[in-house]
């Protein structure tokens, strides 16, 4: 058995190890257009914080123990360009322009996402990077070494635009984040946005939100980003402005696509061709919460979809229910969490949602180091069911959204996680954890039924 | 309607301000044995850490509060002697020894716990001390601002013991702890428990564990607690052994009594008398996971019961489901968390359990501030329920538990919890998070069976 990869990140190197667990003699190639396997993506903006740091050190396992200590037949610089679905092949090219076809029985695209560019003159100037490998951290830690970086502009206002903002800042670097549509992050509540926008201006960050950004200049040694009579002047420019399912090979062989241009796969993760599997940032998913396909490309989704690829591949079949669409991240010391739905998404998916925001406090409010804390939760007013909830704050928030993201993979309603038996001592929280206040909240807005 | 509650504490207050605020007509009588009403118990280790704090800080709502802006019949000093079922009366004695006999039509016993003392001589003498309510508070501080304390003894290892470990410790105290039986807490899988006790040596705090303890002993101006040839000094001793429900009333009144001696109720909080209700301390629950009673006094479920009983006593009645056994506490930087069965308790409530317990990181390893996290989960064998885990660490342990906790009130399948979408940034754990790599180690030791 054949087991070809595409792709040597998260998905394909997870895939690739797990398979030559499961069945040592199954014959794995891997296939990586690049030169770095197996890291870090998540962590690149808190390399670039600290100068002391190599960008290598990401690298959490390298290609040669891949290959020696594995046994795993892992090509880097192999680009493949087509899949022939018919002869169950696939072709491409390496660095060096040798083509190579190789025959698969089982085929896993696991080619991830690349990072969109704002459609503005200038964007390919030098200076200009995106954050999505480990070659743009390096062209990101070059530039700042080569010369000095007193400003820095950065295009979009997403978990990595703020953790960039974060990182930049921490090296001394006046920062200003500019997109063209109103608020921070789309999904995030308006009174809990307000937060981290609070929070970014006490941090010294500029905020430009709803400005058309017309063009990127180079002016008197610098670069302009340019929006009207606006121009924020920066030493370096980062766009950060989201990702795309890197699909056209999967597209071009006639797979399936779905949400987002995301490659279709099923519970197995296996695309419309039996044979070939999907899996990681390029590939799709189910959202528990709303039972339709989502587009959610993050690390322990694209890890376990590389499991469970293997495992079906070596015949012990494993299907992933879903996502809920739990995420976190930080910036400065504010963090900020969800899972499931925004009040928008559940009226997107059909839900008649109730909503509610509360403050409460990190600890017992006499407990030292009481922080306030803000909670969003959504429900369904027909069923009664809990859909998503949001929170923010600077002290304990992260691991907090958790109980509601494992709630809602057991579809709870409200009532229900209402009564769930979570951890109370004065120095994790008030006796009634926000999550629980912020639920007897929306239990009020929730016509009573018999359950 | 009256409404009448024996107990002034997190569940009679609870239920008298529920009650108001759900029928503004319903007369609400509470009668305390004690003059504190309605303060945070949980809080009083913290107090006592700090000189600058007063014990009366603890109180969360005055009696004049309750009173005048709430409009209860609050009446402090009042020890109620007997519960007559037939007349539905309650007589009793104030401490200025006048008695009195209130009729009632529903009535509440939330009269908490009360500390259990060691059996041994010089249990009374001046210097020892329990930890239960506020008058405890304010005789251990008062004793600590009359004379130097260099030494401290505490009998007992459970978390009221190690909370009080940490805070004399805070106030420059050296503390030793002893016990009689082996091991620090009973539940607390040895590896975990392991750590705590390595933790409690660095920080200087002695731990004399299977030592029984003979007597206390007044010498040379200071206490002795002596066990064999081991004389433990101390200018102050603190008997932190355990609690036991306040269930005499309910006992003589001829209501049923379960698990520990605690008072027995339904989901409703109904005694064997159905116009006699029990909540907080002194009253059991159901285990969700093993569906039968349990004892377990903790201040939420105090809380949750008393609004509980309110609504259903005002006619819109509630039912809890029961709790799954989550506590958290901290001993110096150490956090504790537990949910559901420990190994020994599941066989005990007849599951075939099997367990693993990992050591994982607190955050993306090359995180800075990554510590050891480790983890001990349960599942069974034969259905492969999950059924409990515990954690112990430094760093981001407590909040974790709860997605356990929830995991447990819906009644997951390992399988199933491994599969949950938990959140992840390299701030706050690995890709896998420590409980997914628990879950998923757990899984192996679980027959496959068709889900």
């Amino acid at each position: 058995m054949r087991f070809v990869i595409i792709g040597g990140d998260a998905a394909g190197m997870s895939a690739a190890s797990r398979a030559k667990r499961n069945t040592a003699d199954i014959e794995v190639i891997v296939l990586e257009q690049g030169h770095d396997v197996s890291y870090s993506a998540c962590n690149i903006p808190y390399n670039i914080a600290d100068p002391q740091r190599q960008i290598d050190d990401l690298v959490v396992r390298s290609a040669k123990a891949f290959r020696e200590k594995q046994g795993i037949d892992l090509r880097t610089g192999h680009r493949v360009k087509t899949i022939d679905r018919a002869a169950k092949t696939i072709t491409g090219q390496t660095t060096d322009g040798t083509t190579f076809t190789i025959p698969y029985d089982r085929l896993l695209i696991a080619t991830g996402a690349r990072p969109l560019y704002p459609e503005i003159p200038g964007v390919d100037l030098p200076g200009v990077f995106v954050v999505k490998n480990l070659e743009d951290g390096r062209g990101i830690k070059a530039w700042l070494q080569s010369r000095p970086v007193q400003r820095a502009v950065i295009i979009g206002m997403g978990y990595i635009a703020l953790e960039m903002a974060e990182a930049l800042s921490e090296r001394g670097i006046r920062v200003d984040l500019i997109k063209p549509r109103p608020g921070l992050l789309p999904w995030l509540d308006p009174a809990l946005s307000k937060q981290v926008r609070l929070h970014l201006e006490e941090q010294g960050v500029g905020v430009y939100d709803g400005k058309t950004i017309e063009r990127i200049v180079a002016a008197d040694g610098c670069l302009q980003v340019v929006s009207g009579p606006l121009a924020l002047d920066g030493d370096l420019v980062i766009a950060a402005i989201g990702v795309t399912p890197n699909a056209d090979l999967a597209r071009d062989a006639g797979l399936e696509l779905s949400v987002d241009g995301a490659i279709a796969v099923d519970h197995h993760l296996r695309t419309s061709d039996p044979d070939i599997f999907a899996a990681g940032d390029c590939a799709d998913s189910y959202h528990m919460v709303t039972g339709e396909k989502t587009w959610i490309p993050l690390a322990l989704r694209a890890n376990r979809a590389g499991w469970a690829v293997a495992d079906t591949v070596c015949g012990k079949p494993v299907a992933l229910p879903g996502v809920v669409g739990t995420a976190v991240f930080k910036v400065f010391a504010m963090q900020v969490a969800r899972t499931g739905l925004s009040e928008e998404e559940a009226v997107n998916a059909g839900f008649d949602p109730v909503r509610v925001e509360i403050t409460s406090k990190s600890r017992a409010g006499i407990y030292p180091g009481a922080q306030p804390i803000h909670v969003s939760m959504v429900g369904d007013r027909i069923t009664g069911r809990l859909l998503g909830a949001q929170i923010v704050g600077v002290d304990q928030v992260a691991h907090r959204i958790n109980a509601v993201a494992v709630a809602l993979q057991a579809a709870m309603s409200v009532g229900t996680f209402a009564q769930s038996d979570l951890a109370y001592a004065p120095p994790f929280g008030p006796t009634w954890d926000p999550l629980l206040v912020a639920a007897n909240q929306l239990i009020k807005k929730i016509p009573a039924r018999d359950e």
